[in-house]
């Protein structure tokens, strides 16, 4: 099948909400073929970076910080979204969300990969990096006065142990020390 | 830190939006440890499932589909929201969901793990499993009327090329795609 075969023209857009995070839209499009109109209910955010950041000996470093959507508190890799006009350079928007969250620089960073997270409904993407030789930085940025992190590091095995056990259920960091399994089979 | 050290509690929530797929909410909560207030941008969601498909000649199956969100055709596991009432049986609704979208039923079932999606922002929960030994359904369940899908099967090396192609950029899929990576590595 053509991009002409499945896209859904938009008939009509009504935006919902304009926040600081996400925007929403409520579309209603014409199915492809005639075959009627429906409706799609959309949210719009700027996109995120993430890091897979690995130390000396051999831990990936993980935050802890509550999540309101969820009212729990969750283990991720360090992450944050990107601010207006950070697009261009997600590779700096990741070192600086590293700084801020772990006090930790990288000498080498490679790019893992870029998904979508939700694309049912969002367009946010996330670009993932994979961050090694960390340095601490002296005077590091601070973090966010709204955000309160606790700062973990752990094995490969203990990683896949808080996976299997269901403690760490986050896509993002479940892909990206999916990704690190990955590389040490290399 | 316990609990209380990053609990949000919630000062007061406004409902934005109320919707088929998705509800809005915006909380202004109160930061712990007396660090004053915070904006919540919050989507809620009742949850999806998704299905690691794999046929017996070893192929993963992966379906086509147009997504309002990116104005793109994604490539994505068989994949689908969880209606009201079906969060307690979340595999029955996988099931439905590869036989509407695949036309395809399956012996054998394991369930590989759930996980959130985007927990920045929304509680979105995709639970997620492996179906094997996989069937045709003589008349199978319709496709919904605002559903076009186009079905794929690739082999591993196949999928792993799309990856890294970029034409393969959904979380899930590429979450799915490396466990069965890593299960063959077993």
């Amino acid at each position: 099948m053509n991009f002409e075969d499945f896209e859904e023209k938009t008939i009509s857009r009504e935006t919902i909400f304009k926040g600081q995070i996400i925007d929403v839209k409520f579309d209603t499009v014409a199915l492809p073929g005639n075959r009627g109109a429906a409706p799609r209910e959309l949210v719009f955010h700027n996109g995120a970076v993430a890091v897979l950041a690995i130390t000396s000996d051999d831990k990936i470093v993980l935050v802890r910080q509550f999540r309101k959507a969820l009212e729990k508190v969750i283990y991720e890799i360090p992450a944050g979204k990107l601010e207006q006009g950070e697009n261009a350079d997600p590779q700096a928007a990741m070192l600086r969300e590293l700084e801020e969250e772990t006090g930790l620089a990288a000498k080498t960073v490679t790019k893992i990969a870029e998904f979508y997270t939700a694309p049912g409904f969002s367009n946010e993407l996330i670009y993932l990096y994979k961050a090694e030789n960390l340095v601490k930085v002296e005077n590091p940025r601070p973090q966010d006065d709204d955000e309160i992190l606790e700062r973990y590091e752990v094995s490969l095995a203990e990683a896949k142990a808080l996976i299997a056990s269901g403690e760490i259920a986050d896509a993002k960091t479940i892909l990206a020390i999916q990704h690190w399994e990955l590389s040490t089979h290399a």
